[in-house]
């Protein structure tokens, strides 16, 4: 090798493809051959080879913008093929291949190319002067005023993807990331599920899109994290739910703006680089940490019985107005509380979500976190930090909590809620309500029932709760596009479904049913599931 | 007594004084008969019978203004008709009479109505019209913008006073309080300690004193508390603590003003009737009983192991700018403390008070009250409430803390301290330095060094910032009249007394030294008491 130090990637990858030709993984032995052939020699019917642009590592091509295919997720190629010879993607070259290629054909191609290992490409000088605007949309978006989810929210925070409808977006080349970014906009590149990337990419100016773009030509590329009960996005099917196409939303009219308009006059809590170094900003830090990856976090796991986080119900890592903010709750604690019949601190209230929202009680420890514990200083000095500057004692702020939604005349049901979150919600939480986590622990897209969701006693399990929250927040960059009924219906679906017992339930379904779920938008102990028990029954355990 | 039921009230009295001349008490047979003959009969000198006046009770005469005498302490009434007669309070009926007393009269006169029994006042109406801002002033003071203690933080909460200096104003007719506040006004009457009653009474307007003086006719009479540490009033001698006259300050110049000038642009808290009914007010006025009477409130008394009260350093109940107040307190936590070397939540802050500066390791539970304490929920609502539209994270509001003080040429120095202690001090906090608690165990005026006053751990313990805390706060409604070296200096003579132990001491005091009293402010571990030792190495333990 010390000879080949002066050899070109381009080479050393090449050798690397070939002594790899033999497939692996889950392809068969016959689709492996073929998708080897399509992919080195091009198919009789005069499809080109695919190493002519995409080269022979598969690594893509940065000064044309052809982009790396090797590694992408099998699916999701898959669906573009198909695209293009549909004519739901447009691209001069890719379009006349992909009309030649056979069913068979695309899914040899695309099971090849999955399993090909990702180059490793030639060290690049960070950018310095792109990488601040950059790495903030891509790791934290810009939610106040955009309603931008950061890049990572869906792409995974490293940027390769989840699943098939989420591919990676590490490590491609900038040009091709920008193109496509450029055509979402333009209309040019319209086969995205919800049209969420067509919603996200109008809210970019074109310096954004440049420098998102180089942040990501410089990520590691890896193969995207599995998401097995995620819809699949293979061939020209596009996704089915409980039987229900998800919906890529045709691009005519205004495409959702984000929060611009109603935005204005919330709160704004100071910017994350205004967060000071020291013991305290440290201790902000942890705390942020522990909000957004709280069952995955060293400090916090340890009290969470299920596979939620903080920042599943408070989006933008707490910022968000209209999702229960955390600088508007801050400012209104201690206070009384219907839910314990009792004055509440900040850190009560903390220790609530643990015991509920995190399913504390089927955690390791089976408690929340004590008032003392870091965990809970960690909580307490991140959200006093974002309310710097809120006035004290003021339970009005706007953008508190979530605003509630006006009850429609046909009331809720879950039947017609089923179909919502099949063409809406199912593309992110599964058809199984479970969610993505990732192989480290964190949580990308939150379960939504069962015995990795929050428990009977969290307040989102209420329908009236949960319906607010969807409207203004779901699907994740398209808030405020479901009508009322469709939020109603989703939110009654979901909360239909068996979840972990309240904690509150001392052996007799009735009286904590009586003691606590009195309310019309609580199906615990009034509903059956789809197993034809009450709710609360027989509760999802760990 | 049927028959009697339409008797005068005054005959009934005149029956239970004649019941009562046998001598009562500490008065000795003799004196005893010489008081008596006095009162009923005067002096073969044409000094008239004091009943002449102020009844056959000696309930005084609400018509005419003439008070009560009856049950007054004996010092203090000694000192009064000592003063009328030197010609230091005047008054054209009692300065003749009191010229034609001996000492041994007056002081036989005085003894024999200390122990005579108060009259019970025929039931009053209460007049709604006064009864608020009375209440107020009596109760609460004004201190922010006025620096007016209330009336009851000197003359006991009831209205019946304390020690010799100062007397039950409980029970008195109205017309004599409004004469005598008047009187002070005007200078007629100046025989004050310190000037206080001067200071105080031109920071009244007039419809203030007809209130007051309306609030406590009507208020029940009982003896005064007794308090033995605190100097004597007694005889024309004054008071005389380490052989330092109690000062009777000049009545020439302005008068301190209270805090009008210097008041402007501080933050202010809700105002007390504005406190909401329901389980928050509730839990709120519960935080503001446990700071004003931390050491005898039911519910944190057991976490208290001296004689403080939080209200004792944070004076107005925690209001008041320059005194620590609670509501810049409140924003500016969580944050960084190098006195425990990490950040500390708003809880934690506090029960660092009750660690140090209510000395929790000798108390009860020996420890301080933990984070999830209906004590600590009840403090926290209670801060959080007084800070009430203060902005969240606002470390500099004026008036937080206590304003650093200077440094002088001079330095500080507890020699000549003790003589501003003696004269400034010693008449509230006795010679002894252990203040006043009363019969219900709450703290009047607090002890400032011994076994129950704060232990070395405090922040108080160190000279710079009681120096500064005295400057601002002390004496008690004559705030920022000491000269800033006379603060310096008193503050190192109350702190070069002998406290309790520092709770983080392991046993060795040089150890202890080095790791928490290096600072060039703090006697502990480096000055000797007054006993010999070192001060830290014998502390006081209860």
């Amino acid at each position: 090798m010390e000879d080949g130090a002066t050899m070109p990637n381009y080479s050393c990858a090449i050798a690397l493809v070939l002594a790899l030709l033999t497939p692996l993984g889950s392809t068969t032995a016959s689709a492996g051959d073929l998708g080897a052939r399509i992919a080195q020699q091009g198919t009789a019917k005069g499809v080109a080879s695919c190493m002519t642009c995409h080269g022979a590592d598969g690594g893509g091509m940065a000064a044309t913008g052809y982009p790396r295919i090797a590694g992408l997720d099998a699916d999701y190629m898959a669906k573009q093929l198909g695209d293009f010879r549909a004519g739901k993607r447009n691209n001069p070259v890719m379009v006349p291949m992909a009309m030649n290629l056979t069913e068979e054909e695309i899914a040899a191609v695309s099971a090849y190319y999955e399993v090909m290992p990702i180059p490793v490409p030639a060290a690049q000088p960070p950018d310095d002067s792109v990488s601040k605007a950059a790495v903030d949309l891509a790791l934290w978006g810009d939610w106040t005023g955009r309603g931008l989810p950061s890049c990572g929210h869906c792409h995974a925070p490293d940027g390769n993807g989840i699943g098939s409808h989420f591919p990676g977006i590490a490590d491609q080349p900038a040009s091709y990331i920008k193109a496509q970014l450029q055509a979402w906009q333009t209309g040019a590149r319209m086969n995205d599920p919800l049209g969420l990337m067509k919603a996200v990419a109008d809210r970019l100016t074109d310096a954004e899109v440049e420098a998102i773009a180089g942040y990501y030509a410089t990520q590691p590329g890896a193969p995207a994290a599995p998401a097995e009960n995620l819809t699949k996005a293979g061939g020209n099917n596009g996704g089915a739910a409980n039987g229900v196409q998800i919906g890529e939303i045709p691009h005519h009219g205004d495409p959702p703006s984000g929060r611009t308009a109603e935005g204005e006059g919330y709160f704004t809590s100071p910017a994350r680089e205004d967060l000071p170094e020291g013991p305290f900003g440290e201790i902000v830090r942890e705390g942020r940490d522990i909000f957004e990856n709280t069952n995955a976090h060293r400090v916090s796991s340890e009290y969470v019985g299920n596979k939620q986080a903080c920042g599943n119900c408070h989006l933008d890592a707490g910022r968000l107005a209209d999702s229960a903010p955390l600088w508007a709750a801050w400012v209104a604690y201690p206070a009384y509380r219907a839910k314990n019949k009792k004055v509440n601190t900040y850190i009560e209230r903390i220790q609530g979500c643990f015991q509920y929202s995190m399913n504390a009680p089927d955690s390791k420890a089976g408690r929340p976190p004590s008032a003392d514990s870091d965990t809970i200083l960690s909580l307490v000095a991140y959200s006093y930090w974002l309310a710097t500057g809120a006035p004290t004692g003021d339970n009005t702020m706007p953008g508190r909590g979530y605003p509630r939604l006006k009850e429609t005349k046909q009331g809720f049901e879950p039947a017609r809620g089923a179909s919502v979150y099949a063409a809406k919600c199912a593309l992110c939480h599964g058809t199984d309500g479970a969610g993505v986590t990732l192989a480290d622990a964190r949580t990308l897209f939150p379960p939504l029932w069962g015995r990795d969701s929050y428990n009977w006693g969290a307040g989102m399990h209420n329908v009236d709760v949960a319906a607010a929250f969807i409207k203004h927040n779901m699907p994740l960059g398209l808030a405020n596009t479901l009508n009322d009924q469709d939020a109603w219906d989703v939110a009654s679906f979901m909360n239909s479904h068996e979840r972990p017992q309240d904690p509150r339930f001392q052996g007799d379904l009735a009286a904590t049913t009586e003691l606590f779920h009195a309310n019309k938008f609580d199906y615990y102990g009034k509903r059956k599931s789809e197993q034809g028990y009450l709710l609360g029954e027989r509760p999802a355990a760990r």
